[in-house]
């Protein structure tokens, strides 16, 4: 069984909502997709799995303090393959 | 002699400045004003000088992960009087 992905809204406000994910090894987020084009600013080095709809595997590695801008539309599942917890902040912009 | 703060530009868009901000001790940035509401996100735990117009002063303390947004208008100095660096990423909001 795959744990689940801890998430915690950090701000919520007319322009913008930044969220706390913290994936356990072993733990997932599920497949989703984004609504909104974001930001993302890991807070711990890691390695993240990214599955694509169709299967694809890529592996991202997340550098401290490094962040990195997607669009909207982006649909993936987010795993956590190694043996140390992935945290980054989700800054979704919603203007 | 005052540092000068280290800044670098990861991200510019139409939506979103992502800027990395480095103190060291005994930084500062200079007295600014801030043109857009803004998120700032630390990225190592550091202790913050903070320095209003009419020179009333305040520490912040730093928490790795642990975002705050502010609106557009804010104006202050940004001291490290601290002995460990203070790292964060400011995320702009442009829309």
């Amino acid at each position: 069984m795959t744990l689940a992905a801890q998430s915690e809204i950090q701000i919520d406000n007319d322009e913008v909502r930044v969220t706390e994910w913290r994936l356990a090894p072993g733990a997932a987020t599920g497949p989703h997709r984004h609504g909104m084009d974001y930001v993302i600013v890991p807070v711990a080095d890691a390695e993240m799995t990214i599955v694509a709809p169709d299967g694809t595997r890529s592996i991202a590695q997340l550098k401290t303090g490094q962040s990195y801008f997607r669009k909207a539309g982006v649909e993936h599942d987010v795993l956590n393959e190694s043996t140390t917890e992935i945290v980054f902040l989700e800054v979704e912009l919603k203007a």
